[in-house]
């Protein structure tokens, strides 16, 4: 199974459980038969919390938006931040369809209905197929066992219900102080196509024990998608159904979090490690693809722009082509860097790609310097790439993370519906 | 070898020649051995006018330029839009050199020499690979026996010599009238990946003997592009070195154009049959690409609107490789609509799929209709595939061009430079 590696951060610690790890959080997953599937792999997850939590969600910014994104946008806006629960479905994304908004909120009333609270309070998401109607009775057939599920409260069968072609459940979880209060945070996703920058992103579950505000939860959860799964890009391909939640159960007995003070900080932080890490799973296990690429730009004129370069470089179907092919091939880099949207210094870009292993200069001043192709050949064998890019004097910095172009992205997608 | 279907436009008489169709030109290409290469397939290539013409041209938007790109720009600026020779060599972009505008200056003057010509008087251009030295050797070596091929003035030797990964080349020329004067119009164009709408486009040198001012000619070519080239999308990338280049030696005797007036028109509809067919052609031979994709879209607010949506289309990855995988995953296209930075009416979208053999209704009013699986995998084995997309009530009308995206398109881009 893939992995990624973790960089370590002071004060926070990796623990397990994933959207379990932070207090009065059970989950379930189970197979519904939402599509008729052999292996019976779990299509439908459901997340609860003891508490009625503060919650806050970001959207795909696609103009067709699927009828789930809909629903759970209207419930959030009427409860003002409330909820007890997420419910979600693979195999169809309930998008494009005349009667999606319905079954929508009939996954919520289901939810509802056996957790004991109400439908406002349920966060729905589908993600699959585009266009076909849903099938609510597998659904309403599975409700008894998946509720059952909680008892055991398996993070994992949840993270494995969301996904589609994944190859791996993605989770991380983070322990952290806030004043004396130990507090939890973690998150599960699900990729791996119709990734980019720019919405909101793919499926994704937050839950933290550390008490915050409802305004706080989504000031915090703008400000790190916008530098992290904004700064992924699987495709280029913006899907109709993406959504990060975030719900808050405020169990971890801290003083709540309410304005933009320490605490908030400490608690943005832990919020970034899961996202972040989150991010690097979801670029790893793009559809088909083989390696991480991590663009890291400095030097330019200010963040947004360095996003906008190092975004253009990870989005290039010939650079991601080339680190298939492990080759360095950098002017690619530079042809990249010349169509982003973004003020840069050519004659003060300098271009290092590599890995761990060895970083290599590629190309200083815009132009190109000699090299070890040997070296650069050892270092691209790694299933993480780094590029590394400088654009002129200025204080701008971003990082953006994707992954290389493979034959089996092209498989997967050639013949998804069946 | 892939061809083209061709479409009837009455006046104008398809016609063989490519460059060499016009009065007054003639062309060769041999090997040079730019990089060296057991096929010893043609690497260089010039085109020559008995006479001095008007000549326009449009360059890349990417910021990182190719030396040629600047070097032409300049003798172009130079001479007031005047020229006599083009001279373009593949395998080697001659980009992010620190010397590459000293050899691209170094190649107009081999040509002047030999030409008798001023050296601004010559268009240059260069293809290949990004960042790796300029050898001039090589080209100053193979000058007389460029020049010697002259007398054979053998178009197909041109038009291959600028070939990268093209697997065919490719002309198109067309003979028409304005006044009593029998005019020609024909150009060569090379593909086939890094290629995508807003720039100028590929390397693309078209020639006519229909007398036009430079002004005109440059009227002409932008308002050409913008329709043609610039709604082309291959894998999203933009070169460093596009360019097309158009001379008119002005042989046919015509009063020469120099108003938007009737004979302008007839000019700009002759401009356009070549461009929008080559335009077809760098879709069908895009790198790995086996199916050519056309995407109209109608019923938008204006025709700005409605390019951006058509190039969203057949620009997505997702929806290139079902079109690869004959699969008719209009949820995709639903999906693409939705990201395009345009304004559209998802209630009044209507989408059908297909090719000549049958188009297939798969959405109405932006739901999934019923359809026949059957009927539409067997329209979608076609080798040119048709999309139509409506989207509301307005006047607004755009086509753009892509291919499929497939195995062979990995495999180009993961090795180019080996």
């Amino acid at each position: 199974m893939k992995s990624i590696s973790f960089k370590n951060f002071e004060g926070y610690k990796y623990i397990d459980g994933g959207v379990c790890a932070a207090s009065g959080f059970r989950t379930s997953g189970v197979y519904a038969g939402i599509k008729e599937n052999p292996t019976k792999k779990n299509d439908l997850a459901l997340i609860s919390s003891d508490t009625l939590c503060n919650a806050a969600a970001v959207y795909t910014q696609n103009k067709v938006k699927g009828a789930p994104i809909i629903v759970t946008r209207n419930n959030l806006a009427a409860t003002g931040g409330k909820a007890k629960a997420v419910i979600a479905n693979s195999k169809n994304a309930n998008t494009c369809n005349a009667d999606g908004e319905q079954k929508a909120i009939k996954m919520c009333e289901l939810a509802a209905d056996s957790l004991d609270c109400k439908p406002e309070e349920v966060i729905v998401a589908s993600t699959g197929v585009i266009g076909q109607i849903l099938p609510i009775e597998p659904i309403e057939k599975a409700m008894p066992s998946l509720v059952l599920g909680l008892c055991r409260s398996n993070n994992d069968a949840a993270a494995t219900a969301i996904m589609t072609t994944d190859t791996f459940p993605k989770q991380v979880a983070v322990e952290f102080k806030i004043g004396e209060s130990t507090c939890h945070l973690g998150g599960m996703a699900k990729g791996s196509g119709m990734i980019h920058p720019n919405m909101a992103t793919t499926l994704n579950f937050i839950t933290t024990d550390c008490a915050v505000s409802t305004d706080m939860l989504q000031k915090a959860l703008s400000e790190v998608v916008d530098v992290t799964y904004n700064c992924l890009s699987i495709d280029g391909d913006q899907s109709t159904n993406d959504m990060v939640a975030l719900m808050s159960s405020g169990l971890a007995g801290n003083k709540e979090i309410s304005s933009d003070n320490e605490d908030f900080k400490a608690f943005k932080q832990a919020l970034y490690i899961v996202m972040m890490n989150l991010t690097r799973m979801l670029a790893k296990d793009g559809e088909g693809a083989t390696k991480l690429i991590e663009c890291t730009v400095s030097g330019a004129i200010d963040n947004k722009a360095a996003k906008t370069i190092a975004k253009s470089v990870i989005c290039s179907s010939l650079f991601k082509a080339a680190v298939f092919g492990e080759d360095a091939n950098w002017g690619r880099i530079l042809c990249a860097i010349g169509y982003a949207d973004a003020e840069f210094d050519i004659n003060k870009t300098d271009v290092s790609i590599g890995s761990d292993y060895a970083m290599i200069d590629v190309c200083k001043n815009g132009a190109g310097i000699e090299f070890s192709e040997e070296l650069a050949a050892k270092a691209l064998e790694s299933d993480e790439i780094l590029v590394k890019v400088s654009v002129g004097d200025g204080e701008g910095k971003a990082t953006a993370w994707g992954c290389d172009l493979t034959y089996d992205y092209v498989k997967i997608n050639g013949d998804y519906r069946t």
